[in-house]
This record gives structure tokens, sequence and C-alpha cells, in this order.
């Protein structure tokens, strides 16, 4: 069995990049979603080894010594990280593994794996990020303000990436995502293997 | 409008290109294929314009002479070449060109054209080929077996390609195909201004 690729997946805050993520999931088998572990304290909403593994400050510290991030980052006053062992033993198995980071753990993330597939999701505007972030009215005025100034400062990264996805319509974002996983399974550089294969018949 | 994609396509014969690219062509809009010149005799099945630009020697020659070719190369005594000004035309009227070339024609292609996008169509296993070209009925064994030989040179030259499609089911390789084509436009090599068109906003 060949090894799976790792898939980078960055987006500025209203984008929909869960949204597109979870229908994206539900469409290929073989997509993995690797689970972020958070020092920050759960929501309401949220179910642990779902949203995110949920750790003390201690034991983050504990896993960050130990070696057991791909990755991590401190975000108003929160770590954030990658549990390694999960994304390795998914590739080993052939599974192709969506790591959902922010972009500066994206670019070490590259750093490391330089073959991953980077993909930015962008908006279709401001104007529209401005307006859903309004009507999914979980952030006051101030915290939209500083989000969509954050979108700007995160989309100067976007070059960084290898494609980019604009979700303006849903199931069409989705497709494309789908899409671009497609493609890169059947890069040379990732299924090569077939032309030896045949050509040892 | 942003300069279209030039999608460079060989395989072996019998492994449904043909097929394949009608499909595909008749699924996006936005495909032009760029349809090859040749000295060779129209044959009953063929239309002149439609399956090849039919030429006499002296007009081919008269087309080299002239730098009217992107490439062209001398098989089985005959020319067959790419016409210049159709695809610059259409890449510059945003359309993504599709040019059908075998494996050395598509090397010189690529050395033009660095960013070219290169797909190698393979079958299934060569047991699956030789049973295709059987059923096709329209050669003969001795033709068949030099055939398959080809094949197998050819599939050398598939390594240098950057996505390798496998026709096994028509359908399959007809969504591949599209999906490579998606996601070559979503690169952001290619379409990176969506950043500065945001930006700029």
């Amino acid at each position: 069995m060949s090894k799976g690729i790792l898939i980078v997946v960055s987006a500025p805050a209203g984008c929909g990049k869960d949204t597109i993520l979870e229908q994206a999931l539900s469409r290929n088998d073989n997509l993995f979603y690797s689970v972020s572990a958070t020092s920050r304290a759960i929501r309401p909403n949220e179910t642990d080894g779902v949203s995110y593994h949920f750790k003390t400050r201690e034991q983050f510290e504990d896993m960050i010594k130990n070696g057991e991030l791909l990755e991590y980052t401190e975000y108003c006053g929160n770590y954030y990280g990658t549990p390694k062992k999960a994304v390795e033993d998914m590739l080993s198995a052939g599974k192709d593994v969506i790591l959902k980071i922010e972009v500066e753990g994206a670019g070490n993330v590259k750093k490391m794996f330089p073959d991953c597939t980077m993909i930015f999701i962008l908006p279709p505007s401001f104007g529209e990020l401005d307006r859903r972030l309004h009507k999914r009215g979980t952030e006051d005025e101030e915290t939209i303000k500083r989000r969509i100034a954050t979108a700007r400062e995160e989309l100067t990264y976007a070059r960084n990436y290898d494609y980019l996805i604009v979700n303006g319509a849903l199931e069409k974002a989705v497709d494309d995502f789908l899409s671009v996983v497609d493609a890169e399974k059947m890069k040379t550089a990732v299924c090569g293997s077939l032309i030896d294969t045949l050509l040892s018949e």
C-alpha cells in the first residue's frame, strides 16, 4: 500500500473551512481529520476528541517535552498543536490526513513535510466575510473588526500555499477541495510506482 | 482575464485517450482541443480540421519553414505537428488548451512551456490493453504486438509527466482528468492574483 498524503488547510475565520472539511470528509472515505490538541477551555458546543483534544496547560507542556507534537503554537494565551502519532499512523496506513492549522503552524509543517499539500481557503470578498461573521452572531462588533483585520494579515501568507479555493458557493468549494485531493493522488511523484507495476507485468 | 493553461496529454494506443478527451471536452466549456496537423493520408472515418489538419508534405514543410508549428515530429514516414497560432490565441483568450501528443513531442513542448501540465494515461494492465486492441479489430496480430511493444517503450517516459491517470473505467478516468484540470486552475501559481484582488478591496 502506498503512503497517504498530508494536506494542510488554512483559512481566516468565517471562510467556512469547518463546513467544507466536514462535507469533504463525508464524501471521501480515505480522508482522515487530525484533531488538534489545545489548552484552551472547552466551549459548550464542543466535544473532547472531536473538536479538539482538550488538555490542561501542564498536560500540553508535557506533550511538548515528550516530543509528541508535530508543531504547536501559543495563541491568545492558549496552546494549540498537532499530535504526531495519529498523523504518522494514518499516513502509514495509506490515509490522506488533513491538518487544519493557522498560517504560522502551516509554515512549520511545510518545513517538516516539504511534500505536503497546502490549501488556503479564501472568502469571495471581505464584504461577504464581514456579512458572514455578522450573520453567525457569535462575536461582537469589536471582535468582528479584529477578525477581518486578522483575515487580511493571514491572506498575505496565502501565496505560500499550493492551492487557493474560493468559498463562494459551498458545494462548489467542497468539489474543488476534493478535486485537489484527487489530483494530488494522481501526481507521478505520489503514484509513480504504478509505472513499475505495469512494466513488471 | 487570466491566461489559460496548457495541458499535454499522452497515452499509448488503445488506452482510450480520444474517448476521455471527447467526454472531458463536452463537460468543461473552457477546454479547447488543439487539432494537430499531419502529412499522412486521411482515413475513411476522419474529418479534415477535426481529426487532423491534413496537409501535403510540401504544405507541412512550408509550415515548418515559416515557424508555424509549436513542435513537429516525423513518425512512420509522416509529419505530425502542433499549429502554434491557434494554441497561443486560445491561451490568451483564457481557454485551457489540450495538446494530444506523443511522448517525444510532449518533451519538446515541456521545454518551450515549462509550466504546462503533463498528463499520461495508463492502461489498467498490458493484458487489458492487448484485449482492447484485439476488440477494436482494426489492426492485425503483428500490428497489435508492435503496438504493445511501443506502449511499453512509451511508458518509460511516463515518469516525466506530472500526472498519471489509469483508464480502468472510462467515467472515472474522465472525472480524474477533469479533477486534474480543475486543481491546476486552483494552483496559486495560476490564480494567485485572487489574493491581490481581495487585498485591494
